[in-house]
């Protein structure tokens, strides 16, 4: 479907490997040490919105979100959580940045065969050293011509990334599970897209998938659906 | 003195602008705070045994310094800090994230004029976010060819660095306030360096300039200095 494309862009989070399952867990763990001072629909809730309202200070990412937990149990507790949920907080943060890099099915064998014909590039956002510590550990970055943290994933940043390849919109193909980050703003680049989803996705990232009327867009069941794409 | 130079790159924090004052600072209300259980020298002590510890975790900048805090505020009190005291650390941390970018002198006339001539970089590192927001502000990027955040400057991390700009080290000069991650991995990497040292270097970030015995090596004043090295 795609043709002249020369370089192939992989988000990293929930298309490469395993991410939002284990915020999805520690949140879960969260609001069962809250239960003390407040439900845990509750405080999911309002987890979630000192998320969305903390993302323009701290960003992406693991240091973000153990900040976000522990104003979220400083505020719903009124002030009364007691320390010991709190250091259990930060051995949960502290665990999340050590936890293993589980693959997606099929990845490492896409990367591999895409990367005989293509310039492969992962683009991810988030937290800088987190990111990189996972790719190291990833065993991917054999088949990588390029590494892009970014610090939001918008249309000029990507202008930035094709540049830095040095490919025009047209040759470039961006693939994630992220509507709202791997795919509006790519199509609005004048590049291509194909949308992976995940079921873990985060609330943040989703988008009315519907509206997008592109022939530069494509949607996958999985990675392993992009070979027969390109 | 230096010949053939095509790049000059600078680090960013104490050395375009402050930064380890603002550090300082925090540090010392944050001692205040914690007094009612822990002696300031002591508290500062344990404070940066946390940061060092928490480094190859959590990385540099201001959230890796706020986690720092918390934990060492649980650990120093033995659990007995009050919330009021984790909140007003927390806002101290946030007020550190939106702090204006104060420039030091000659930074951007440097910049300005030597931008005519090479290459100009900035290689920082710590939190993604926070360096280019405080590269937004500083009113710097358009005197910039090329931005990297690195989460740490190592012979390597140059290495790339040196590639992406197209230049062989002989033709690279970093200039710097921290002979371990500004000068020292540039010297090993065979390019040309000049340390300009500022007050207050973070003491993580010190090294013994008089062991530094190279023809590719300069100490300046200050950053004006810079000017009549090249």
């Amino acid at each position: 479907m795609f043709k002249n494309i020369k370089a192939v862009c992989f988000d990293a989070d929930d298309t490469l490997w395993q991410n939002e399952p284990i915020f999805r867990r520690a949140e879960r763990r969260y609001c069962r040490l809250m239960k003390p001072y407040s439900p845990p629909e509750e405080t999911a809730r309002k987890l979630f919105a000192a998320e969305v309202k903390n993302l323009p200070l701290y960003g992406y990412g693991v240091k973000a979100f153990m900040l976000s937990m522990i104003e979220t149990a400083l505020a719903v507790s009124g002030g009364e959580v007691s320390t010991q949920i709190l250091q259990k907080i930060i051995a949960m943060g502290r665990k999340m940045l050590a936890h293993p890099v589980v693959l997606l099915p099929g990845a490492e064998a896409v990367l591999k065969t895409l990367s005989k014909k293509y310039k492969i590039a992962v683009a991810t956002k988030g937290d800088l050293l987190d990111q990189q510590r996972k790719l190291a550990k990833s065993g991917l970055t054999k088949y990588l011509h390029h590494i892009e943290v970014m610090s939001e994933k918008d249309k000029n940043g990507y202008a930035k990334l094709m540049a830095d390849l040095g490919v025009k919109p047209r040759h470039f193909l961006m693939a994630g599970n992220s509507l709202k980050s791997d795919i509006l703003p790519v199509l609005n680049a004048g590049a291509n897209a194909v949308y992976i989803p995940c079921k873990d996705t985060w609330e943040h990232e989703t988008a009315d998938e519907s509206k997008i009327k592109s022939p530069r867009y494509a949607k996958a069941q999985n990675i392993k659906e992009l070979l027969k794409l390109l």
